[in-house]
């Protein structure tokens, strides 16, 4: 069986579209997914940058948000709607995913915190904003920002992160299959399932 | 009829991939086509890189090498071969691509010395190596090089370059429809050729 590991930053637009259908595109084509939350600002620090490409750039970054718009209803998602500084700092939703990939709520916690920042124009910066997402799941808010937050949980972030740039990861989302393939941006998330699932054609040796 | 012009450099792997399908795709489309041969440098210039961003971030560099070879394959072109310096000067490209379009075999030329760059290893930065493409589609290769240094299509093509810059482009290929919809990346021209030609669910209004 074939298998993904998915890793993406909480500020990261584009992995807000492939957070919304990896999981459904995996099971369909039988393939195995892992969530993996990091931190692309460590990784843009290294490539000497402060913030986020699309505001260095402003054309690239007007282009992503109407970009944005466009793929949003192609996906058959809801308008893109957010409100206040981008990227949003993403740490805490991060470490907050990481309890909960452990405890079995993970991945609906990941959509529901993409879909809480970029259709409905909430933050996802602070406690308060995540623990409410966390108690929308029917879970313990207060019990798993505790574990978050935990020293051991804050260190397992940056090795994951560490990780993702040893990989040669350098933006987010990126979709590295089983046999070491890396694919990045979210339109490469197709194809990245078909070379997984080695699919017909999908593959050069 | 819905209509695309299609911006792109010579340099640019990705405008390869967009050269080859384009013509075939709108034609099937029913959407007009305008080649629009244009220059990143100053593009990029105006973003302070001084070389292409795949030298600058070396891992983005090395990612978008491996991307062009599966991207190759899955669109059943010739393997990637290219050879020397990257990118390439693509001045005189440019502006000899400027003189065909005029005179009908500017498509042709550009299928032909994208192919000649990007899948048998040629140069395109001398006028020999760009004579001997010309010559092959049966043109009168010196005439066409006269014309194309000439100083009223140099200006052509740094008003172009201009006009490019003026209209957002900050990369290429780029897809301008005729209503003014801005698309970047060959990974979205089917997309783009789709909002050209108005196709159930293809815009947002």
């Amino acid at each position: 069986m074939g298998s993904i590991a998915f890793w993406y930053d909480f500020a990261s637009t584009y992995s807000y579209l492939s957070a919304m259908r990896i999981a459904r595109l995996c099971e369909e084509a039988g393939v195995a997914l892992q969530w993996r939350p990091f931190l692309l600002g460590p990784v843009f620090a290294a490539q000497g940058w402060t913030t986020s490409p699309f505001n260095i750039y402003p054309a690239k970054g007007r282009h992503m948000w109407r970009d944005m718009a466009r793929l949003a209803h192609l996906n058959g998602l809801a308008p893109i709607r957010t409100e206040g500084d981008f990227p949003q700092h993403s740490v805490l939703a991060a470490r907050v995913a990481l309890i909960g990939l452990d405890e079995g709520w993970g991945e609906d916690f990941t959509r529901a915190a993409f879909a809480h920042e970029f259709a409905e124009a909430g933050r996802i910066d602070d406690a308060q904003a995540l623990g409410a997402i966390v108690g929308s799941l029917g879970r313990d808010a207060a019990a798993a920002l505790e574990a978050a937050i935990g020293d051991a949980n804050k260190a397992r972030l940056r090795r994951q992160t560490e990780e993702a740039q040893a990989a040669g990861i350098f933006g987010a989302p990126t979709f590295v299959t089983g046999d070491g393939e890396l694919f990045w941006g979210d339109d490469r998330l197709e194809q990245a399932i078909a070379w997984a699932a080695d699919r017909p054609g999908a593959r050069i040796r």
